[in-house]
């Protein structure tokens, strides 16, 4: 019996059956978007979902109990920066992440593949896996199949991911072909690492590990990647290697091959993404988790998301706006401050400022992501999203005039 | 008629009638501490109270919302900074600090005195007022008392202070009485400016003007600076000049030859102090309000106030810590999160660390001024000084042992 079958036939489905449900598939015929549930072991959780992105044991600038008020109860750590410091024993010792961290919802974390592979520092990368070092101090560091499963176990979070190649944008399609048998076989070690641990935290909840298609932009690859790993009958799947410098309509086609192939009983998450527009489209090619820095990187550089667009208050025509961040939001920021003061907080580099468009721009995510749901469930998704499209690119964002 | 008599007479008890009543004289027949009440336009406030420092249009690193649910309803704006960046017409047109910050408690704002005098810049001090350079950007500005008293009322806070001239530490004692003759003949042009401008802010609600004892610690310069502040029946009075060098025990002579003066029916307001032992000590001598950049500041550099003495959290004893910041606190903070949590945000330069921090200090304050009014109110402050004081020295912190 080859490895791969040994590791299908002691998958079983203890943790993935009450794992995710479809609650709502789409009865528009258009779009494979579908409303669901994940049960977590800290929290139950309604797909499509955004994850806001808790670098290292924090999402930037804004404290848990902000994110639950929101209505976040899923968010994800990076496995890479945790491992630095404070280091998943530390973290292990200390209770797991969740405890660490205070953060009493679910967790996901990522398996640091896209950390590794962008690193500028030196590198080598073997079937074993990749020898780096660390960017704050040089230190040197082997990650595998084996270390990304024990640091993940350590760490503690609901989901985990498998340890992964993303090969650069652009690649050769050789290169990408390489990268992603890699991933392949990667997976199938990290499959019997997790197996071998008996699926469970180190702080003994259960985990849901989810395979990575890669593939790049080429559909054979992408097709034949969600083919192996649909075989491998994973708790869930994401779809990673994308949003790193391809254009939407390639990534939406990449997309649609692997959501084409990928079980529907299944959770897809795609890494990385996106933009309001992105998340839209994806959600139509039936993804249902997403993450990306963009929201809280954004707003830390002034940049809040409306319903009409970016803007960036530090532009000095909002100097004396005594509008709220977006007069159609009903975020606690929006109901409290205006453009002016926010500008104000960035011209003096006050951080409350990062805050409040930290607090704004997740608020704006989640009701994105809310509105979705909603759509989904009456039928009128497709409309929602022309019309909140045709809003959201109704206004250009004025060049830049900072005001400092 | 002199100015000064034209001065007093001119001042009716519209405003300080109902403005401050002494609730709780002390039954303590050793100390000379009460309770009060300040009715302010913004908020009722109860006394003795501490006042956190909100330099530039916000308290560093928390949001409004969280200062209110601590129970703070009374913060401090600063003149200087704020005439500097937005300018005191920007924030008039905006509806003045309250509506721009989004604060919807009361606020005091000082005169610029403290910062002007600090300056490292070119620097012109003559009787008009002094011609100083912006920290910023070395543009010229001129700070007189009319000028004061006008971006004050453009500010709009409920209580307003007096231009003053802050002698350094130490200067000869001619220097403090010339200092001192000049704060109290540009006081006297406060009050001019002050009735003539109707005592109202820009924005149309009263204004209470306090004026400023000066006269560094020398006991003559002190009780003559009191006597004359209190011929004038002004609102409130302020104790200035004091927290720049001298110690503890100086200062606390030099308050309690103010408050020996000052009149029992009206607030006196103890600037720029202190640690907690400080204000318990000036709360003996019949102080009540305070203010001061220590629990902020000091929190945004990892250092916390406990029961049993200060911390500082970057100390890498910290690092697998998973007690509360302070295990006797009920505050939010310490209801969530462990000294291990705050010590790697600070190691890893996450802003989160300073707002919990922040969160934690002001709570230690707000309740020490809880306990304070207790304690007076039910005729213990003696026994809960002495109480307090014997925790709070009771562990020595240990010298800094950073862990970056």
């Amino acid at each position: 019996m080859s490895l791969e079958m040994n590791l299908q036939s002691s998958i079983t489905n203890e943790i993935t059956e009450p794992f995710f449900t479809v609650t709502h598939p789409s009865n528009e015929p258009s779009i494979q978007g579908r409303c669901g549930l994940l049960r977590l072991p800290h929290a139950d959780v309604q797909t499509p979902v955004f994850m806001p992105v808790g670098t290292q044991a924090t999402v930037k600038a804004i404290p848990p109990q902000d994110l639950e008020s929101i209505g976040y109860n899923l968010i994800l750590g990076n496995t890479y920066h945790l491992h630095l410091r404070p280091g998943e024993e530390s973290i292990a010792a200390l209770g797991g992440l969740h405890r660490f961290s205070g953060w009493r919802g679910a967790m996901l974390t990522d398996s640091g593949g896209f950390q590794v592979f962008s690193l500028k520092g030196l590198r080598k990368i073997t079937e074993e896996g990749v020898l780096f070092q660390s960017h704050i101090d040089g230190s040197s560091h082997m990650f595998t199949s084996e270390t990304v499963m024990k640091i993940q176990r350590d760490i503690g979070a609901d989901i985990i991911m498998a340890w992964d190649e993303c090969a650069p944008y652009p690649s050769s399609v050789e290169y990408q072909e390489k990268a992603m048998n890699r991933t392949h076989s990667w997976l199938l070690r990290c499959i019997c690492e997790y197996n071998n641990s008996g699926r469970l935290s180190t702080g003994g909840w259960p985990q849901a590990l989810f395979g990575i298609v890669q593939g790049g932009v080429e559909e054979r690859l992408r097709r034949e990647s969600s083919q192996f790993l649909t075989s491998l009958d994973l708790p869930g799947y994401a779809v990673g290697g994308l949003a790193v410098g391809e254009d939407a309509l390639h990534r939406l086609e990449a997309i649609k091959w692997c959501t084409d192939i990928l079980p529907k009983h299944k959770p897809r998450y795609l890494m990385g993404v996106g933009l309001p527009t992105d998340i839209l489209d994806a959600v139509s090619a039936g993804i249902d988790m997403f993450d990306c820095v963009l929201p809280t990187r954004n707003a830390r550089n002034a940049q809040i998301f409306t319903t009409t667009g970016t803007l960036n208050l530090r532009n000095s025509k909002f100097r004396e706006d005594t509008s709220p961040l977006d007069p159609k939001c009903k975020c606690a920021v929006c109901q409290r401050h205006t453009k002016a003061y926010v500008h104000h907080l960035f011209r003096v580099k006050e951080m409350l400022g990062a805050y409040l468009t930290t607090y704004h721009n997740l608020f704006f995510y989640h009701n994105l992501m809310q509105q979705i749901r909603d759509a989904i469930q009456s039928g009128s998704f497709v409309t929602f999203k022309e019309t909140f499209v045709a809003e959201y690119l109704s206004a250009e964002e004025e060049p830049q005039d900072d005001d400092q």
